[in-house]
């Protein structure tokens, strides 16, 4: 068995499947559904077994395919954000966060990179209540949740650990749910931009250096914690092996079983591909990205699209019309 | 004796002195000396005669007037950026912080309005070190003292006091110094862009709601507290009320004393000027601003010397040439 | 007499009223209606008598006093675009614009000064087509009218007069109908944000240098021009002016007809003035404006506001539901 | 002979003898020579032969490989940017460009797509004079030439071709040279943003639709035209075919010759390829780049280093330290 490593828990049951040949994995729940064009589909990782074939902790993970953010029109936003919300919801429901506690949400991210840039570009449109609920409590509705939110930057620019940062505010501001927003990456350009996952396992900021990397995640701070992440990119040295793959694939499907050429095809190892992709990429190897050109629009649509979905789960009082009055 | 309000020493000093309309001030000591064509004036408020006289805590307070900000060129910028490190390590000085240990630079202010943003700009041109002493060490000079930053936003985007976000961080990362930047709001317009305030008393960021603002200072954070404010604004209802006092001002002068037209100016109260700043703000009232119209490019050359100052006593092992290598 | 001089007819015609006491102004008519929220003014200039009167070109000033811009919500943004959009119809009608013919959208202003932003802003929200209908007709409905758009920078940004690049761009790309946009000053904050003036008798794009700017209008550039303009800053100057006279209005009212005090006065003049104005905002003079604090958030309201005003009069064949498809 | 396309003439030159199996080119005079750390090439393509061969209009091309753009101090900026000073001032000199004549500077290319906004990032840093020599000729140095400048934006912003906007504005303004700056795509990550074209034989921007782009050069302008240009992408399709022939090419070399694997491979054709790339990069084929994620930094750097060029040739009796104060 090989080592599965994507961000996407629907891509890892797609790449054990192809793997392994087969379509049920072990300790490993799959549901579709569907709701208007929006495809739904529910990972539950249910045990060391599952946990193991798919490289990824146990516990759900929701994926929202969504139509092409090419065009999106207000209504768009608010019909596809309100889908987003009610899934959001669906595994709220299963904490034990009541409606009159505090949810912290946070963006993770470099907003100096516009693919990285989307969990800051969210927290801007989430509706912050938490200072009003405490300071001046009559000038806002009864019903409504105390939200707060931070996008903190990442590593390179602050020099500590994103998941540090979380754990003092949350120690200090005591919240009851967090709720984290990242950018990932993909191997397949077909999910960029057009898949949102939600998770209720937590989150791992950033690529870290020396894998010192403090996770953000109910066990690390002790309350539940629920991480929204799109694929913006695709990193160019996946996108180059897996060229590679295909033409090799290719090839091997028209060449004669047992041939020379056949077994050539098969030994053609790592450090080969490795070799070619170095030709390709040099000298920007391991910091090269694909991304759609309109990447600025389409970040700014998801960003909407998200926050629209996270506003309405937190605020299950309010109309998104009265929402989108608290948004600057 | 009235109650002086104003974010800086210099002015409270100068106020002071007009309204008892003497030179000296009992528990305050106020030194002046220049280099090249900045002027330093070193305010000491030293017991609670001075606190209270200034309505300012104990401690240090520098402030350079530097040239006005046009057409500054680089050197420009290294030039008095070293006058304002020097000045830093000076205050520095009296504390335990030796070469060795960490400093957390928190840049204060909203980033969506160009004259707040001058705290979160200057973040962006520190040079963040500490994730690599802690990480990668062979990666950087032995020299080079661990430097970490954040920008936290203000309460009504955070929903969260400020003071709280910086004093959890600095209970889970534990520095031994915090640096704070922010934009301050000036009487006068003559100060405005030009006139660099540091201090040890700490600070208490934005205006806040209920006045239940915490702030940041040795006393809440139980490490040394530098802070730096620049005014970068006038309020626009200081503006006109100083307009109003000005215009009084011209025709008590010109009246002769005792006659009934002094006598009415001297009666001129509170709550009339009120109405009349009222008449000519309205309906902006509380949330108007006067500013340069360049204030973008002013603000942009306001951070570069303030990081650079800031660099440049925090890294006393290299020169300004090597410090600019490691900034984006 | 004395000159009038603001940007708004509407103000013009309240400063002659009140300078001479009347409400008629021979050469100019009147007209109030309103829709929904919005207050709609008509001012037409009709002979030379009413220029001189108003300080205004003859023609046709529709101002819409619309609801303040926080807390629009899309709904807002589109009821009163709409209500925007049909003013602009209604000028347009007296051209002889026909529905297949092009039209030039130009954003004045300096994109790097917030509230002269405006301008640039709304030109990146236009319904862009022209080259559509060029080179890909087949791409879009038949109904579509072409539209381009530019918003080519200010003088110290270009180092050319505005009105010479546009002219040379119409001379090229032959549009029939120019439509500018462009902020304006007000003497009054209560207009600031608040009004929006369509005009038909072109612009004279900033305060240019030796007064050689070259207006941008039907007489320069053979084709109708619209101009829609919206204040969003208050001279510094001017409100200190209006505070000083305002103060002195006060006292004016206070004081005995005929005594000293009153006819003192009567006698501060326009060089007193200034040297108050000097010593109040000194060393910017000239150079200070009055802003919102958030005028980054309202600017951008506007801008959505007349952009779609602009695209529902410009494409009255779609629905805005089918226009914001097209908008980045 | 293969056409050739790429927007380099040094790598028409690479891929001519490479295809080619020899180093010189009929009509074409490659010369080589380096400053400091950076290689200059001149290729002079002389006559019909060398533009056929070559792809590209008779002319001069220098290109500067630069060391790469991570890191630059002030001090580098300068340097390379004088040395591309002196190229740019060495292919002028062979035009009748006179010290007391007009130059306009065209930054090509959309602000809102980073790796495409190289152009107008540079007109932002150009010291502009003409308004000043006009209007208040007093103000500045009898010696400083004046400059104006432009960022158009691109086709699918404003509607109208850049190539129109441009003659129109030179009709109207009459300068005596034009200086264009774009982003191009190169076939090889190792150019991207480390190579530095400029040429005398003007630009075509964008990639047009219908091919209907009007170049802009001295057929069209009538005045002198001088192009750089900075590859700052790969464009993706091109990535993933280069990689393809990469895996092609190395096991052809592996195959023995004349086997049925050797003549399979140097059967694949350019539709199985195409098939290929599809598979990898739907659905955004024709709209994915491949840039390094530092590429806001790096185009920031680059517009620097092109700026310091462009105003140390159009100002040879300034310093830099002079010019550098007018510069925003």
């Amino acid at each position: 068995m090989i080592s599965i490593r994507t961000d996407l828990a629907i891509e890892a049951t797609e790449i054990y499947s192809k793997e392994n040949k087969k379509g049920a994995i072990d300790g490993v729940a799959v549901e579709n559904s569907s709701e208007d064009d929006v495809k739904i589909t529910r990972v539950d990782i249910k045990n060391d077994e599952g946990e193991r074939s798919l490289n990824k902790p146990k516990g759900t993970y929701i994926t929202l395919d969504i139509p092409k953010l090419t065009n999106y029109e207000q209504e768009d936003i608010d019909r596809v954000g309100k889908i987003l919300g009610k899934e959001i919801l669906e595994i709220i429901k299963n904490t034990n966060f009541r409606e009159d506690m505090t949810a912290l949400v946070v963006g993770l991210g470099n907003w100096n990179i516009t693919p990285d840039a989307l969990g800051p570009r969210v927290i801007s449109k989430i509706m912050i209540t938490r200072h009003l609920k405490e300071y001046i409590p009559d000038s806002i509705d009864e019903g409504i949740r105390p939200v707060c939110g931070i996008a903190p930057g990442v590593l390179g620019i602050t020099g500590m650990e994103t998941g540090e940062i979380i754990r003092g505010i949350v120690d200090r501001i005591k919240p009851n749910l967090v709720i984290c927003i990242d950018s990932l990456a993909s191997r397949k350009m077909e999910r960029v931009n057009s898949t949102i996952q939600i998770g209720n396992t937590g989150i791992s900021p950033g690529s870290g250096i020396g894998n010192k990397r403090m996770e953000i995640s109910e066990k690390t701070l002790g309350i539940p914690v629920l991480a929204i992440g799109v694929p913006t990119v695709v990193d160019a040295a996946t996108m180059a092996n897996d060229t590679i793959d295909l033409v090799i694939e290719e090839m091997t499907g028209a060449a004669t079983k047992g041939s020379g050429f056949y077994n050539m095809l098969k030994e053609i190892d790592k450090s080969e591909k490795e070799k070619m992709i170095h030709e390709i990429l040099d000298p920007y190897i391991g910091n090269l990205m694909v991304t759609p050109k309109e990447v600025d629009m389409v970040v700014d649509v998801l960003s909407k699209v998200i926050s629209t979905g996270i506003n309405v789960a937190l605020q299950p009082a309010l109309e998104l019309k009265e929402i989108s009055k608290y948004i600057g």
